[in-house]
């Protein structure tokens, strides 16, 4: 029985796909950090190139990939789509589960896919140096690549917790080429500030971000580049979910009932699930789309859809969206990832619509489910990654005990070769169910910036 | 520019060349580590299932790859072939270079083809318990996956300063299933007897095969498992180098010049290399075969070509073959892997012949060589596979040189994400060009054993 289907180098996607053109109303605009008003371009060019805000408020619903761009994306893309016909045996369930690999591409998930076209605007606009943050370690991987690619100066802002539980991941960078920082650092501002009230504080995305936008503010010749949430992230990755649409495709799939994905800042499950979202707008489609995220970070499920700042230090354009609020740190002990404290815009308006749904997972059982995919497929799953398995063998565990047949499509965003230390804590029996505490969402309401005062 | 050239899931092979059909005249035979006489299959029984041993012999030019294990190396077969233009690129050279990438597979290296092999027909034959040894981690890794598809127990001695180094493959082998000791250990009368005389000891292959065959030999339902050097085990590897034919045929070249693979044991080099010497061999190709080792643990350019014990404690059969002297111990501060004192009897007798080359690289320039390959095509590969990017490297410089035009294809046996300790120690500047030296090499030949004596 066939269990991959691969596409061909030359079957790659050759452009991107923008769900702002299928939208019933814009978004809402990102506001200045500052004045709180609505930010035009020229807000926004002294941390992004024009090219990237050009695609960030773009109305056109494709744009095509330049060549330089599509060259490095076939030197691991397309990507393989796999029925795992193991696993639906170990779970003895009657529906088909199919997962797309992302953890084929060289640093091991899909964040390159995105980098490598953010590298390259930056490039032709003439920058010779980025600014990122990076959590566990995937996107400031992807980012260190993309900029050895083009000759770029790259600088990672780490969120310290992970720098030193995963001193892989800077070795990664390093090897590409970037210059690496535990954050907080005395190297900003921010992280002065940061750490002058805790000299031992853990990092956060939020105040990572805070670095890397402020050295990109300080410079001409250096802009900062984000690893999701933005608009032309979550199309950046829509090379995905087009190329899984072909997949099914071959595997005799139209129309699957259900497609999953992980979500941190969204970049992973925009990436698969809004070409399906376009299916089911306007060729009448019923794929439920569904967005997972760990308990300890439950932004889509517990947070509020609300103007905030995406960054600690409050620098970065403020953005509607779910929102944890953006003094948000998770716990140290929180070893699954997706730890930041808001979401994507556009889905956090498709999840206000009902047009995307969202569940958040526990810990614990989050990894039970990535063991079992291990030891039925293989292939050791990314810890965020891993939300997204348990929510595919929920569902398949749901079809039979309803004894339906049903077609599930997971996205399987990277591997979990340099996070071992996470499976290492859960194998000796260290994590647990922390769940986020509803008290602490509606303390973070107090916070949020009003830009109707403004 | 086409630069992947994908094979689909069917056209994986469905039977493993045996070289050992075309050979000149058969391979010394093995002998009784007691008796120093020709060891007959039962001889061999304790340790091996008679299907393994009947492998290990046999004249047939083909065997057929059972269902059950088709099965499973299709999770991740037919590996990709790449060209690696941006590499010529980086090099100016004429020469076209082509790399064959097993690090696709689930545990990151080839290792799992005669794993998944090894563990189906020691299932058939009644066996619940495998034990072996690992180096770096690559061989437990695969086989822990193995016995945990079949269900078998899986019994891992690792060599003490790996598992010092790298407790990221410890955790991928506890993962699935199988239970991991650091080498030399007390389990074992072999382990004691090394720890007595140092309790420091780094550990060796030799020793840790020592201690795997010690527990194999002890009970009726518990076989010992090898990763390399044996007949058997490289016929296992040979779908690599038939999926390379058939892929080279989608790109046009029907004879390459030279195929480039690390050795060690010889499992990897003999996989890619051996289908193309039944080309040269058959069909009068002219295809140069190139094996490269570290300067560091240098088998086929300095060892002897002679009778030794496979281990340490003198237990497992002794064979004919390139060999440093059973009691090898490379230097701890050697990074870069293939460090087993012995090579495949089928490879040692083939150079001793003419029929392949052998080549030793030193270490530095072996990093240096991965970190361009890593700049340039994404992909950081393992320490081990780095010796053949290193020997293709200077092929290319040579066909430079020389304004030839010259096809190169390489072995990329594995990827990097779990040996990223030796890449910090390269960045560090804390690596060196260690060469084994020739006094030891004579000193180990009075410990050889002389089976015209016995």
């Amino acid at each position: 029985m066939q269990t991959r289907f691969e596409l061909k180098q030359s079957d790659m996607p050759t452009r991107w796909y923008n769900v702002q053109a299928d939208l019933d109303k814009p978004l809402p605009p990102p506001l200045h950090p500052l004045t709180l008003k609505p930010a035009g371009p020229d807000d926004m060019a002294p941390i992004f190139p024009m090219a990237l805000i050009a695609q960030e408020m773009s109305g056109d619903r494709y744009i095509d990939i330049p060549d330089e761009v599509q060259e490095i994306l076939r030197l691991w893309r397309p990507t393989p789509l796999m029925r795992a016909v193991r696993l639906e045996k170990a779970l003895g369930t009657p529906a088909k589960i199919f997962f797309k690999y992302e953890g084929s591409s060289p640093t091991g998930s899909h964040k390159p896919n995105t980098a490598v076209a953010q590298a390259y605007y930056n490039k032709i606009s003439g920058i010779t140096k980025l600014t990122t943050e990076t959590g566990a370690g995937q996107w400031g991987s992807a980012l260190a690549m993309a900029c050895n690619f083009f000759d770029i100066e790259c600088k990672v802002y780490m969120v310290k917790v992970s720098y030193q539980l995963k001193p892989g991941r800077r070795s990664v960078m390093q090897l590409f080429g970037a210059s690496v920082t535990a954050s907080p650092s005395d190297e900003t501002d921010s992280g002065r500030a940061i750490l002058a009230e805790d000299p031992e504080s853990p990092g956060s995305l939020g105040i990572a971000i805070s670095e890397a936008v402020e050295v990109a503010l300080k410079r001409d010749d250096t802009k900062y580049s984000l690893g999701s949430v933005l608009n032309h992230v979550l199309m950046h990755q829509t090379v995905i979910g087009e190329e899984v649409i072909k997949q099914l495709d071959l595997a005799g799939v139209s129309e699957p009932d259900v497609v999953i994905g992980c979500v941190g800042g969204g970049s992973n499950f925009g990436g698969i699930a809004l070409p399906f979202l376009r299916q089911n707008l306007k060729d009448g489609a019923k794929t439920r789309l569904v967005a997972v995220e760990p308990m300890a970070c439950p932004t889509m499920t517990k947070g509020l859809y609300a103007y905030d700042y995406g960054d600690t230090a409050k620098m970065a354009p403020v953005i509607k969206m779910r929102t944890l609020g953006h003094d948000f740190v998770p716990p140290s002990i929180h070893a699954g990832g997706l730890r930041y404290h808001g979401m994507a815009p556009i889905l956090s308006a498709l999840h206000s619509e009902g047009l995307i749904e969202a569940v958040a997972v526990p810990q614990v059982e989050t990894f039970q489910a990535a063991q079992l995919f291990a030891q039925t497929e293989g292939i050791i799953p990314a810890p965020e990654s891993a939300h997204a398995i348990r929510a595919a063998v929920d569902e398949a565990l749901d079809a039979k005990a309803k004894e339906e047949e049903r077609t599930i499509v997971f996205g399987l965003s990277g591997h979990g070769y340099l996070d071992l230390t996470s499976y290492d804590a859960f194998l000796g029996g260290h994590l647990d169910n922390y769940a986020y505490p509803e008290e602490k969402v509606r303390e973070a309401l107090g916070k949020l910036p009003h830009p109707e005062q403004a």
